[in-house]
């Protein structure tokens, strides 16, 4: 999406250009996968005090946006903001391992660990949310929506930055994939394109702002092309397998329920 | 998309390139939305005479390819469709303005309308699509469709420029909407990734061109995540819910009959 | 996806860049759809030859990854598997122009075969199809996977280098499509946006590498919006039409028998 590109123009102020966060997201991903290339990274320190004070840049141009959450954060500088993210980058890169070996594990068409991270729109996406996400708990506005509108525009995986996920999460295929700010994830879930997981709440809008809207799944769950599960109640328990196309508004127990499920093979809720 | 920039090379002639289409639509959002930002347009009129040029040559290159439609229309030149166009450009504003508005009311995860203007996918579809259809109904052939292509492929929404659609227009998320040629949309209606409003019309192709293939949405109606309406005799009445995932081949009448549907709460077809 | 992006940095080597691969596909796009532009092409052995050398360095580096598929393969060189693949061009040219047919026929919405070929992203999406699938078939590492997610970045549609089709292929709006690798589609098939040709391998990953696990769509098939059909044993016969929104995990016998199917009109199942 060029949209913020608008702002560039001969009459307008730049505030976040869509290069700008097209260079971030590249730098950091070669930071955090280069040694899946067995590249080496020389001279890290100065390669993250490099990413660091860019970061600040945009953080500081977000900032006049107004804060994006509770009061307290907005006492924070850029500066200060900044610092905080770049000191999370190693804990990110150990989950991102975890994703690209979940990708590999889950998906017999994947040949290398190498064409997981060039060519899986699932990674790239998954990669920009847990870096938006830092952004977002740290109370940084806009910026942190700007990067996954990005990675929404290349790839049709809408995950919002609030939305926390486990370790060893794999989307295939990824087109249409919606995931919403309070959304819980655990660890080691599959989630194929098409999936939303999603609001329920019909014309309600600011008036649930905060409150959590959107489902909760456990660790070790599948959830098959297209299937729609809404709300902040509903919970899909640990081990389940989500049929395709299925419609889900509330918790599943004991045997399947699920609508639209035919068969046992792939619709274990448990 | 970049298809329009193969005939960029040194053996093809130029006819629509993508930086042409990318430009003139940052430069329609600037000047739409500017007054969001507090930015103030210097010499409007100037800003207005600049557009009007460039899209005078770009219908220019676009009528080599012959008329879209009647053909009292191709009479008029590229010179008269361009000023007809940019006189429009306060009516389409107004109703960017309610569509902004609707988005803010109906998300309850946006922040600001300066968010929604910036990063939400679906506010930048209807807004490439309110210049396409202009542009549609003044008859000019090609350029439309290669506008709303471009935002397709930004976006993942794809709505044909012959598409009408009423104010207060929200689509969410979006990857995956398709919304057909004779499609006709009413006032304050909510749409969700995934759906379509299309035609039930396999393999007739080119025999039911020009004809009435798409459903009707009356105003005040929500459409929930991968929900499929089909046909030109299909209407969707006035405050109607559709749930995800449901596929609708005709009018609804008194109670929830739509297949898929397991909740009153999100099913109130009226 | 400028994925492949990150390793041009000052800190990474280069292997496969966005641009060399949108060159290429514009250039290929050029030569293959010259004609339906009146274009005429000035001395196509030197554009071939040009395209030759283009696609034997992007070979040699993809090479660097090690072959995909049978050993003997490894053997060529890159000026090899160059020459065969530009030997091919011609044959792809002629399945191609079977494709643009099969959309004008196909889409009551068509202008001219002109309108498909600039703004369908269905054809783009085969068209770099039917080129990565050569290259796939010719054993190549990484590259024909690169140029399909280029694909998919650009039209929301995921169709995996190593899955067979026949002639005369339309794709409609098609975001969300995902057709997997050992999928076989024969002639004249139509499908629409969101269709799943799948695997049903829930948490098999590597085990299943090498196997056919995607379904097989015989001849004259129309599937509608969203469908999902799943598993390397499934058959969808010839003639069929699959309704919107249908999950299918089985080959279909006698009447139609699919869940979601509530009209005959457009399910019929033979």
């Amino acid at each position: 999406m060029k949209e913020s590109m608008i702002w560039e123009g001969p009459y307008g102020k730049m505030i976040l250009s869509d290069n700008d966060i097209s260079d971030l997201i590249s730098e950091l991903r070669h930071l955090v996968f280069a040694e899946f290339f067995d590249h080496v990274i020389h001279e890290p320190e100065k390669r993250l005090s490099s990413i660091e004070s860019k970061v600040e840049k945009m953080i500081e141009n977000a900032l006049t946006f107004g804060a994006n959450g509770d009061n307290d954060k907005d006492k924070k500088t850029a500066k200060d903001l900044a610092k905080e993210f770049t000191g999370q980058i190693p804990v990110i890169k150990e989950l991102l391992e975890s994703d690209v070996k979940a990708a590999y594990d889950g998906d017999s068409a994947a040949k290398s660990y190498q064409e997981i991270i060039i060519a899986y729109p699932g990674l790239f996406a998954i990669c920009v949310h847990r870096f938006s996400h830092l952004l977002y708990e740290l109370g940084v506005p806009i910026l942190p929506r700007v990067m996954s509108e990005y990675a929404h525009s290349k790839t049709g995986i809408d995950i919002h930055p609030g939305a926390t996920i486990g370790r060893s999460f794999f989307i295939d295929h990824g087109t249409g994939v919606v995931i919403g700010e309070t959304t819980e994830i655990g660890d080691n879930v599959q989630v194929y394109q098409g999936v939303t997981l999603g609001a329920l709440s019909p014309r309600q809008g600011q008036r649930l702002a905060g409150r959590k809207r959107h489902p909760t799944v456990e660790s070790d769950v599948t959830i098959y092309a297209n299937a729609t599960v809404l709300g902040g109640d509903t919970v899909i328990r640990e081990g389940s397998v989500i049929p395709g196309n299925a419609t889900i508004y509330k918790t599943l127990k004991g045997e399947c329920k699920v609508e639209g499920c035919s068969s046992k093979h792939i619709c274990m809720v448990k």
